[in-house]
């Protein structure tokens, strides 16, 4: 059983299937916003493989999709091993990130299947509704829902960047299933994901066991100033939104600098009102991301944000608004789960080490109703949200291996 | 004749017809960019108006209107005496900015036509295509291709901000005229502005004389980073296009201030790639206008922009381009029109000052080929390219009584 291995090969395979759903020319990546048509007809697919993996589908009222597997000899009252991640992608997205994890859930089931393993407890892979936060806020919502930490109602209630209600968008595609929320909380649940960061790369190692995830907040600002003309206009008398904008940025990366440690710092998104050469803007609308792995330190970079506020929008006569778009605490997984990635991992011949995630992940959700850990493997110069993320065939073999073992491991081989 | 004046009701009234074509609902205001199907409208209206007046309607090959008017012992052998402006708007723009110079243009004509006054000269009132370069740069665009500073095949390549050619877009409307361009130099040009700052109204002056334009420095930056994950990517390891481009942004303001005297800088368009909240952006486009009353100044500023772009492009291992989008220099006016506009006003009863337009205006390019002066009158709280832009029907009437007896001066009224 220890030399039991999955195939890289049919792993890859499906990873560049899927990536053709909404393919981005001329990269490797794809753009699959949360319940985008794209989102629907990657789900068609997947759920197309789980059925021809024998897998019982099942679909909850937020569009989270359950593909369930039994051995012969599977005791079905018992709680199933889930693994599993996301589908969807930012608008300029990678191959790997979410559904490496997805994926790789279904080659261990073909594995098992074709190895006429038999497990005493069910094995369950999942994927879940908008994890990436890019079209519907906050991030990780359906894994959220699943475990009861936002209610179904508000939810569905949820209106996309591009003005959309989630409920009307995931009847559109056909995924508001009929599984209650919150869902079945599993044995245990664990996550191969690729790091999207340059630690694993820069150090030669293989394998990441996830000890924690940083705290995220995101926050919408809104800044109302006033609107004029650009030439006409003296420097002291202007509400200028679009500087103020332009100042918070900078101040963002202060922040970060005076907190160190593993403080970041991100805003990615500013719209200016009219947005044009020669008009003062009126209006700004920008967004900022804070994550550290200390919920003190976040805290204190969130105050540092508000104070900093108050005052340039004194200074500058603008109004600023702000509004809570995400708000997690950092995460510790559990730590007999996170010892034995590394044992499993070494048991197959494998570099490791203890590694924070500074994104936030399904696991981390999961976390909150069952033991919990996460496999990282290395990402290319680090890069994710890109569509230039690349992870090797020996590296997504080597994750997937691990979860291999694990699994088998928790879902308790029948000799 | 000193006695005569314009019917400030009427004039009052041309206004608020003109204004309700792309009228923004629950304000004073317009949206009417160039060449856009209310730009159309609008045209339409005032060629209707101009008409009703018996003016001779002709339109060039850039959609600039020339409405000549000729009293029964006027010499048409002899330039005429040209007033005008525009009436495209800004996005979401007031009613007075440009409209007031070309409907104040026909309220004279109409006031002269009902006193059977006759000038010697003849009397043109026009509206110049795409003054402010809000959909077309650069701005004052036909105005510039009128006085022969820009080519009429190159003004018709030009593409609008939503990717449209400026000469299809004239031909939509029905205003690609067959008049030639260069057009005639008129004998002088006058135009009556609204001052789109706060000068006027804080030191409680009627009329401005304007001496001297600002010159005008729009250039476009594109920013070129790497799109990342917010939460992995540790600051130091960042290309972040939008970081730079609100470094940029609170650059220019220190520009601003370190030049002093009459320098003003804004950046007014950010657009981020892809613009969402958890991606550090790839890249950013933006638009930076610097103007000054000094040439000297204004290349100072410009060179401290660029020596910045280098040094922060290093810094932060984004690369930068540059495109000019519009460059003028600053203008000189005929200081004997400016005299004359003072002694005139002066003689009307009106407070007078000296006084530096910050904006670009078509009379800056009427100035390159013959004596050229611009009459302004207050703006309410130095509001402009703005809806709540305001200017009171006194006021109004006063700028257009000072522009009726410049005219007549001009034009030369047969006794």
């Amino acid at each position: 059983m220890g030399q039991l291995r999955i195939d890289g090969n049919r792993l890859w395979g499906r990873l560049d299937e899927l990536a053709q759903i909404g393919a981005i020319p001329e990269t490797l990546g794809s753009s699959r916003l949360a319940l985008t048509k794209e989102d629907g007809l990657a789900r068609d697919l997947v759920v197309s493989w789980m059925q021809q993996l024998e897998m019982k589908v099942s679909i909850d009222a937020i569009g989270n999709v359950v593909g369930l597997w039994h051995g012969p000899d599977t005791d079905r009252s018992l709680l199933p091993v889930m693994t599993g991640s996301h589908i969807d992608t930012v608008r300029s997205g990678g191959r790997f990130d979410g559904n490496l994890g997805v994926l790789a859930g279904l080659e261990i089931i073909q594995v098992i299947r074709e190895q006429n393993i038999s497990t005493k407890h069910p094995i369950a892979v999942s994927f879940f509704t908008g994890e990436e936060g890019a079209r519907f806020a906050p991030d990780m919502l359906g894994s959220l829902v699943y475990v009861g930490g936002l209610d179904l109602k508000t939810a569905l209630k949820t209106t996309s960047v591009d003005g959309k209600r989630l409920g009307s968008e995931l009847e559109d595609i056909g995924y508001n299933g009929t599984s209650p929320c919150p869902g079945i909380a599993p044995k245990i649940f664990l996550e191969l994901h690729i790091e999207q960061g340059p630690v694993l790369e820069n150090e030669g190692v293989d394998i990441g066991a996830v000890e924690n995830v940083q705290g995220i907040s995101w926050t919408e600002l809104i800044i109302e100033g006033q609107s004029n003309h650009a030439g006409t206009t003296p420097m002291e008398m202007r509400k200028d939104a679009g500087y103020v904008a332009g100042r918070i940025s900078t101040y963002i990366r202060e922040i970060s600098n005076k907190i160190g440690g593993t403080q970041v710092g991100t805003v990615g998104k500013i719209d200016l009102v009219p947005n044009l050469v020669n008009v003062v803007a009126s209006k700004a609308s920008m967004t900022v991301d804070l994550r550290n792995t200390s919920e003190q330190m976040l805290r204190e970079a969130e105050d540092c944000l508000a104070s900093f506020c108050d005052q340039i929008a004194f200074q500058e006569g603008v109004e600023i608004t702000n509004k809570s778009l995400a708000r997690f605490e950092p995460v510790e997984f559990n730590q007999q789960l996170v010892d034995q990635v590394i044992s499993t991992a070494e048991n197959l011949g494998y570099t490791t080490r203890r590694i924070t995630s500074g994104a936030g992940h399904d696991a981390q959700m999961l976390a909150r109703v069952c033991p919990s850990a996460m496999i990282f493997i290395p990402s290319k110069e680090g890069l994710s949200h890109n569509p230039a993320e690349y992870s090797s065939p020996e590296e997504i073999t080597a994750g997937a291996n691990v979860l291999l073992h694990m699994i088998m491991d928790a879902a308790e081989v029948n000799s």
